[in-house]
């Protein structure tokens, strides 16, 4: 019997209520995780009793008692498991934390110095009705093509940095909406930018490397710059906010085959 | 018993007779299209003798003749349909129309236009080897964000406009690649741009219109023309190709609810 | 001294004519095109005569007037393109066949079908308000992971399949929003799919053709169809018109880089 | 003089310091702020005396003093700010609160249960090559069409659920490639679900609510249950991952105006 592990399942109106009970009724076996008890009114203990189980705790915080919870002796096979369970844990606490860092350092330190720096941002441009004034800041958020895409197979902790990447496409418009007539907000995604320190040993790109990208040389970081520069000037792009701009040579609109 | 119309189904390994199949054996009526007859081998007569019907006839070009097939007693309800056959037939031919033109003017023309310039294309820079020569010309489209979104209910024929503005996305990807070495190829999505000449009767934006926008203003051409410039110059966009650049002050990145 | 070519200029309130004049200002020459003469108000012949043509010449439909119009002894190099007009018309017409046929066959014949069965849907469901109808019919086009990404380099008339795929999905959007209440919409974004005979001597995958897959295989053609039934029925899909569903084992999803 | 502030500019060959130069040379006042000092090889302060300066601070954690160096009497206009100081700090170490607990809940959580069941997940399909092994558990994430849009103007910290929600989609194919042959990994985007308790006092979804949606009506849980069972099924989905499916009864995809 396949099984489900399904998270928010509490509330009987809600979506992880109404997933449990479509896959118990396909046949699958569910364990329905939540921080709160299942509501009493909730006919899935009832109607699918040697299907459902469930069980309170957090999803989002203690990987211990996650861990624990799902551990039990229900219908996981946990026989492998438990002899491992001690290295299992901290493998998962320091996969956690290096998550963790991406976030912070690539998404969270985004919205922080926004937030530092908005106290200083114009007002809206006074001598006209609020619906009227105009946005005189511009933020220019850094992504990459990485919010898109990943490399096939396990990588250094590549779910941070593509969660972080892709989140900032995410504060991008919400920013932009939330600071409506305050600042432009837009991202910009560079692929391949070479930033290596070719004096001090960096990795200097191979010619395979240049004729890789459709515009046959990879990034320098002026390219980048540039676009920071036009979005940056109200008279070039005052019209543009919340969006995405991508600049990586071509690379994510080619269409990829095994070489034979 | 519900009914589907499946176009492409003559090749016994292809899509089309899979799909066929699939919905068949979920219950449904299937009528099969295919300018070929149905392969000899397949088994979709024999195994729904009751359900399955093929008919041969082009579905790209001949709309009488599309219409006179599906229009068959088979499994259609066609007695209503009978009576208006003639008006019918008079107003599908119309919709073509429509759309052709649609299509001629705002997709075919930026194919042929690139066409018929890039013979004057500079050749790839010399002295290099061709793996890292690079492009000089710049070719820039303009699609609409409506190659992103229609408006609500029957309209003049949106269909026609979104899937020229939208075919022009993947044009700019395909020439992009295409002339890799050659030329790099971008496309803008304006939104709402203020084109009417209002000293002679052309719509002025209101206030209402200004403040749709999260930019508090719609758009004029000079926006539209700096992202050009920009593209256009190497030295700013050099590493910029295949890529889409929305400038529609905000609109297509904000949630819409009713108002209440 | 650059030199672009600008359509849709004649009007001096248009994208076109701004685009000029913003080229201009930045010192490129400009062959200003379009079907009308430009206005006489514009201040372009004057404020830059010495950078500045403008032809009169469809862009949508001759390619042999265009080519002439743009062949002129004006700012463009012909010695080299005389010589070859002959044969580079021909090239020319061609080209335009092959893109005509990719349009006809995989964008305009998906219009049309629907144009002619949605004579046959069933009407809006009776006995509520016209606000509270409910769509009963489901149209599904079948697109291409080709919409989004080409192949580097010249290939087969790449330009006319991604236009044509590319469009399907503006296609979408478009009827889901003009048939609001009467029908859903949405398309279908296969990737490899192996619809090859392999009792005929069709192309069989390799191993390295599947393992290219972030699934560990390529597509089959009930991949597709079991979308397609998914998509088709009211009571798994019927909250979901105008979207988008790419089938493609992850690979567009992937990010790739040049094997060393 | 405008003034720009740019993170991460310590590296001479980095984008960061790049975009200094650029933004400089076009006679902004700029500055840098890095967690480590400015390489002494960089040209900025000799080049730029009276427009850069650079500031040594994290931008990543700690606001308050992020906000001491940006109020520093440099460039910025100080007097108006400081005597709101404290209330400034506070405010911003409550947006930061709410920003955080947005991203623990809505997106941590995620990558934290994956990593939790993960070690449960069967092992690859044996008896075959690795490059042929494939996936059979399946992991499906909850987003929303909040990562991709958001309601204009300042509203509750929209900012951390957007990112929340976008950074899922870049979870999602990270998950899916480092997972490839072990799971497939795709991600599910609601529109306005009604998960309300009608029966004691949660808000009815009114007939302009339903008619809002190209639907004729809103969302229910089990709209995206459906999609959820679909995508656990191998039989049905086994060639789709690292994809988006968003369930939003179109309203994504409709283009909206101002009523007039």
């Amino acid at each position: 019997m396949k099984l489900a592990v399904v998270t928010g399942i509490a509330r009987c109106t809600g979506i992880g209520h109404a997933i449990c009970d479509v896959l118990l009724e396909g046949g699958l076996a569910v364990i329905g995780l939540d921080l709160n008890p299942l509501e009493a009114s909730s006919f899935l203990p009832t109607k699918y009793p040697h299907q459902f189980r469930s069980r309170i705790c957090r999803v989002d915080s203690d990987p211990i008692n996650l861990h624990q919870q799902l551990n039990e002796k229900a219908f996981l096979p946990t026989d492998d498991a438990e002899t491992n369970e001690e290295m299992a844990l901290t493998r998962l606490i320091a996969r956690l934390e290096e998550y963790d860092k991406y976030i912070q350092n690539n998404m969270r330190s985004a919205f922080l110095v926004t937030e530092v720096c908005r106290q200083y941002f114009p007002p809206p441009n006074p001598g006209v009705t609020p619906l009227l004034s105009r946005p005189s800041a511009s933020i220019i958020h850094i992504s990459s093509t990485r919010a898109l895409a990943s490399e096939f197979g396990p990588k250094y902790c590549q779910e941070g940095y593509a969660s972080a990447k892709a989140g900032l496409l995410g504060l991008t418009h919400a920013q932009g909406q939330s600071m409506a007539r305050l600042a432009r907000v837009n991202v910009i995604l560079p692929g391949w930018i070479d930033t290596e320190d070719h004096g001090n040993g960096g990795y200097i790109p191979s010619d395979v490397d240049h004729g890789w990208h459709t515009t046959g040389r990879v990034g320098n970081p002026r390219d980048v710059a540039q676009m920071v520069a036009f979005l940056a000037d109200d008279e070039k792009s005052g019209f543009i906010t919340c969006q995405e701009f991508t600049i990586d040579g071509g690379v994510s609109k080619r269409m990829h085959y095994p070489e034979t």
